[in-house]
């Protein structure tokens, strides 16, 4: 059986349980705990992040990049990241703008803060990486309006992994109740078609345990 | 004329510069301030984040991850991924280790206390992450090693875009002379292998301002 390594909140593991859904490939989780990497997983990737897959071949694939781009090569359809190189590098830029520039001015300081100290029982959240990641949030949700008001998808007609790294990233901040959906109404309705997708649908169901998500997180209609 | 958008110390446009010339592509280099970007550089590329592509057809790449797979797609000649879907996946797993990891742990700080700090007039460097980079990169020498005692190149058979990515990554923190080469025999006679390539030979002629390397810099037998 083909099995996804994961943690929860990670958004990189987010895209490939997305990603692999999208592919119509069956896959189990298995859950990691990366502060304190088994023997075992150490072996699967020495570089101890998540994702890592376990293909049904046995080929093991560590890293979301290398995990997307193996899924593309290997499962073809439906393509996901576009046609031609002109398209393909479209949709590239716009997932290292989630995972790199989102990522670093959104994300890791609201899951750090809001989550991970918790979890770790590093000591109580600092209000200033907070308020940064809140206020940064705008100013992509702008960008996702832009973009969606212009184009079917975020990289162009179809559907593509811009989309399941903006709706990966997002999800997670949406755990934490940090979109402000009401003050960005583009966004939103993108978002919408994004958690209609049945791909979307496993991630709407997450639950962890001491931090249960918001009433609207799995709510379709928010 | 093909043109490189590209930033002196980073890292992820010295990956570009060298694959480029792997592939046997001429460009010209094109300066940007990425701190004060230009209106112009902001149409090529939203994020203002180097490096930025404007391949031959007009066709316009942002994103050292976006570039590197339209390269790979657009000239296959050398290929510098690997042939199989398992020897790519091994490659780009590599690729990101250094992109993401050695980044984090030690280039990033390293770079931002050292050179950026100086040319924003951000006031004194701060000794703890310069320690802290300083300590890290012993680590990530020991495994370049390791992989390099049991394969030709880092990834495998074939020199590929892992050998790139760290000989971009170890280059930026040797131009700072913060690579403890006397400790790391294994590392050294790796990255004396890929100093020889004459891809590398124009990053090794780099001269910034204000920012001399050390004498060892541009050796070849170092």
């Amino acid at each position: 059986m083909r099995t996804l390594h994961h943690f929860w909140l990670s958004p990189f593991c987010r895209k490939i349980r997305i990603a692999l859904r999208e592919k119509n490939l069956d896959f189990q989780l298995q859950l990691e705990q990366v502060w304190q990497p088994s023997a075992d997983f150490l072996r699967l990737n020495p570089a101890a992040t998540v994702p890592v897959l376990v293909d049904e071949n046995g080929t093991v694939v560590a890293d979301s990049y290398a995990i997307a781009e193996y899924i593309e090569e290997s499962y073809a359809t439906p393509p996901l990241f576009g046609g031609d190189p002109q398209q393909r590098a479209e949709t590239r830029r716009l997932v290292a703008w989630f995972d790199t520039k989102f990522h670093r001015e959104v994300g890791e300081p609201l899951v750090r803060e809001k989550a991970i100290k918790r979890f770790l029982r590093q000591g109580e959240p600092n209000s200033a990486p907070i308020r940064a990641g809140q206020q940064n949030i705008h100013y992509h949700l702008d960008y996702i309006a832009w973009l969606a008001d212009r184009r079917t998808w975020l990289a162009g007609d179809d559907f593509s992994f811009a989309d399941i790294a903006a709706g990966a990233h997002l999800s997670v901040v949406d755990y934490l109740g940090d979109v402000p959906w009401d003050q960005h109404e583009g966004a939103r309705f993108w978002y919408q078609r994004i958690k209609s997708r049945p791909s979307m649908r496993p991630l709407l169901a997450d639950h962890i345990p001491g931090l249960p998500p918001p009433a609207h997180y799995a709510d379709l209609d928010f």
